[in-house]
């Protein structure tokens, strides 16, 4: 930790300062700078940098560690690979994972996987239990809902991602799905994250309405320093002054996390964007920012979907995209199943 | 629902509009304006406006009807008031809660009852569960400090609040507290916002750092559709691209929230703004915007705060504040125990 | 500026840095942590940190000094009083500036002026030159507005503020006008606020709707740097995610300014919430926040205005505030005239 | 215009709405839903709806013109395409532009000229009169500046942009460059925009920090209106919530752009990210998402710039780039020359 004192203060600020931090279990460095006069603050424990923000005489204090660790790439050099029913996420590698946002029957299911078989589909999401922002919007078909999917999902040999909104849903869940899914608005239920960190299966962690990347990691390091290393990252769109679309998809979150840490990032443009014909485009242009993967939401229905058919694309139309991103992948040197 | 067709679209265009609402189970209403064909669609039935907005011709699909219904102010015309150990909020008065971010130890919460008692503080805040950003932070006491709350509380006569993190904890939380407390955090929690309507006992639900105000309704709504009315809102600031501040206090919250619904406002200054300095005038400015109700943090020995001590008034000036608020709530026309 | 470098990097990587920071013109100070090795750079010249922060073993990089000086409370600790028609702001004086957004006629000004002279004000408001988003709105009266106004604010006593929209009508705005106004588009118009540096009158400086308090102090420094020391700082909502309200108003701004700047600050509640509701509320809460003064949106005939009737009060509504402010106002140690 | 009135109005509340909206001039036509009734407000004036959103028994109020006209795709459904230097912009083109921040010297423009015409570059940037936040930061070598970018342009057969700060620099500007830029600080300084009308040769019109789609467009409708038709948008990024990239580049400005308007749309990912290795995976992200150009900052010796060096590439960087971005363009249907 720094504390950088302000310009020209007495000796008197600066001895209180530094006595302060003893107090508090830290080692005091002094250093004089022209204008400003810099106190390290070196230690193990820890302690609230306003604290010492509101002493007198002093301008700004810096806390020089992150928080995460063994998520960050100075822990693991190299990227993390997950592997899910023959789809890798990471080292080179852009896993694809497409269905409906919500498990609305098996009728539906299974048609929406003949559709997606086609593109060589061999993850599947949906939606049994649905964050909905109103009490009284279908909330999904629950534990009846994973039956199916899991059922269709073993006729078609595909794997299985589903969103899980308790950690009281965990055993319930483990027979069913083989990625759980955490989403926006769960990336800080701090109890479901170290409940995450039990399991064995890889886990999708979605990135907050307004999570900085630093927020995002070190909900990742909850899980994975609780014991579960199978963390997929996601970008789904922050919220911002922009209303046109849903949310907005900040694609820079690619590079920056590939700089930041050994995980996989995907990408959500169906509800990054929540809007059909934007998708296509995000989607090719996550594959060139270098994306680890993507969630792609796909009815073989759009237009009657129970939930958000409006961002979903259309068999024909994933299948055509589908196409595009083998073309856009290799320019970046990855590899699409 | 209406349905706004761009200019000059074709008759085809709006047959087509008219089929699918129909398909849907709405009745269609048109209406031709100078320029636009608008297009009304009735009925019970919901449908994802964006379905319609994908269609040919369509400009804009605007839903008429709000969703939250029990907790707004046309479905009950008068403030709800919402009574604890003597102090109410709402309907004209303004209801304090003072204490800790943090429970820490059985002496630091006797010594700061102590002093609050000589402000008349009734309700006292304390956190025993903490969610932190990193999983390396001091975590909380867990219900050894809900123990040691209850029984400092039960000493000086007050009332206790503090924060809920899932629905597991519920009975445990029901032997301790006398307001539960749900934090931004898990404003869209659902699940644990659908057992809260299941307990008889005060609710305080914060505002999430980027929800609209829509969407705080909404999730009270969750809680008094499950049956408990008893919910008092809580502004505890928004995350916006300032950083100076911890949060941006957005203060219009009370007016607006006092116009859409009938359930009690308050304030929390203290995380709203993240600075000590700057927790009085920002409490003041709630009062004369017409809030509530205020929860601060007071600390006996706030330089030594385990958590948010920055925060944290001393005593001291939480009683001059005290002070300040009593002579300003009577020119908004409300009244200060 | 401090060079945080990274845990465990090699000495060639420091040696670098340091390197790099002396071939700018920079003394290296190194200062060795338990963790992380620190480098002080010391010297005249600035660079930008971004140039360091790409070196390889760089963490971080740290500015130490902030950019604004002339206009900081350090570099003057008293409040700067400005004084305009015997109304002061600052200093623990609340100055009230009313009038319609824009000015229409002179009949229009003339009934307003009427009316605002039973609340006393002394210090009138109207646009000539309208700031709008569609090129097919009202732009305004222009100079023939500017000559109405002040010949109206001259039969009542009255000062005259209006927004300036480019630096080519200064010598027009001399002959009519007592306080210049910079609108919150053109905050950072750096040419204009250069030369407003050039004139004697006071100037009002509104906060860009996406502008930090840093670079609204930066940018008052652009006036007062090129000259003129009368620069009042105006709070008027910043642009966020919710859209229930127009803007939403800062209120932080008050007392975080007070504490950086000797600058008066005011906020203006009409255009901070675009709603006439709102408006009281939030100019009592400006004035139990500390604010320096208010400016707000008054029309004899509301309902009529060409522009922003919608938050505009009525003549009684905002003499009924004015006698809630002056009831506020001494609660803060603070005057109203 | 739509009137929607709250569930159960009387009337009376009714008819006053739609006495109020006749005397403003326009037509009413009331439609009665099962909850709502609509009242359709029809006429050429204009009015602000926030007016009528304040009368008794008024839910909301929806506009639906939208207020660019010229710069929609409904006014001209085929793509603008704006050639300069036989570089295309629109109409299936990615038009390239590049160079440095800003003009530091003749050697610096002539290097950078040199190394750019090795990947084809055909229109360079560079910038002679720089905003800046601070009054202390280099402002840039005025117009001495754009006489040495247009004498190194000359010599190397390249077209010149450059960004101006007023109107009264038009006639300067004239003589040096080809493409007028107006930066995001201007994107609604409309006196500048209404003079940009006025000549003939293309502007590039940046989004502002906090400007929304719709701000955008108009005020390129501003420079349409004027007489101007060739404009360029730019999407430059965002201000978020998230700090660790200068901006948020935000692209789906891209299908959004080129689904509501005609004209080209470009991105500038140097300062959307302000990060050098961010730029080529935005870059590479933008043409897959189907831009019409790209405006990336080179300079031959990015470690030495005086501006913005740390978000400029090396030009071996911009050559790996175009490479990539040659790949990519056909995925899209798109062309780079």
């Amino acid at each position: 930790m720094l504390i950088i004192m302000r310009e020209h203060v007495s000796e008197n600020c600066i001895d209180k300062v530094v006595e302060f931090i003893k107090s508090k279990g830290f080692e005091a460095h002094i250093s004089q700078g022209e204008l400003h006069t810099v106190i390290g603050a070196v230690g193990a424990k820890t302690i609230d940098p306003r604290n010492i923000e509101l002493l007198d005489g002093v301008q700004e204090v810096i806390k020089i560690t992150s928080g995460y660790k063994l998520t960050s790439r100075i822990f693991k050099e190299d990227d993390t690979i997950i592997e899910v029913n023959g789809i890798k996420f990471g080292g080179g590698n852009v896993g694809l994972i497409a269905g409906p946002c919500t498990i609305e029957s098996y009728d539906q299911m299974d048609k929406t996987a003949d559709e997606l078989e086609k593109s060589n589909v061999k993850i599947m999401r949906g939606g049994a239990f649905k964050p909905r922002t109103s009490p009284y919007a279908f909330q999904g078909l629950g534990e009846e809902g994973l039956k199916i999917f899991r059922s269709v999902a073993d006729n078609h040999g595909m794997a299985v991602t589903s969103e899980i909104m308790e950690s009281s849903q965990i055993d319930m869940f483990e027979k069913y799905v083989d990625i759980f899914q955490i989403g926006a608005r769960n990336m800080q239920n701090y109890n479901l994250l170290k409940d995450m960190g039990k399991v064995t299966k890889p886990v999708i962690l979605k990135r907050g309405l307004s999570a900085t990347f630093e927020e995002l990691l070190l909900s990742a390091e909850y899980i994975v320093s609780s014991g579960n290393k199978n963390v997929i990252l996601c970008e789904r769109g922050i919220r911002t002054f922009e209303k046109y679309t849903r949310n907005t998809l900040d694609l820079s979150t690619i590079p920056v996390i590939k700089k930041l840490s050994h995980l996989p990032i995907i990408t959500d443009p169906s509800h990054g964007t929540g809007l059909r014909d934007k998708v296509a485009p995000m989607s090719r242009a996550s594959v060139a920012a270098g994306c680890d993967g993507l969630l792609i939401e796909v009815h073989y229905d759009a237009d009657n979907a129970i939930c958000d058919g409006a961002q979903s694309l259309y068999p024909e139309e994933y299948n055509m995209l589908y196409n595009d991103l083998k073309q856009i992948a290799p320019v970046v040197n990855k590899k699409i199943y």
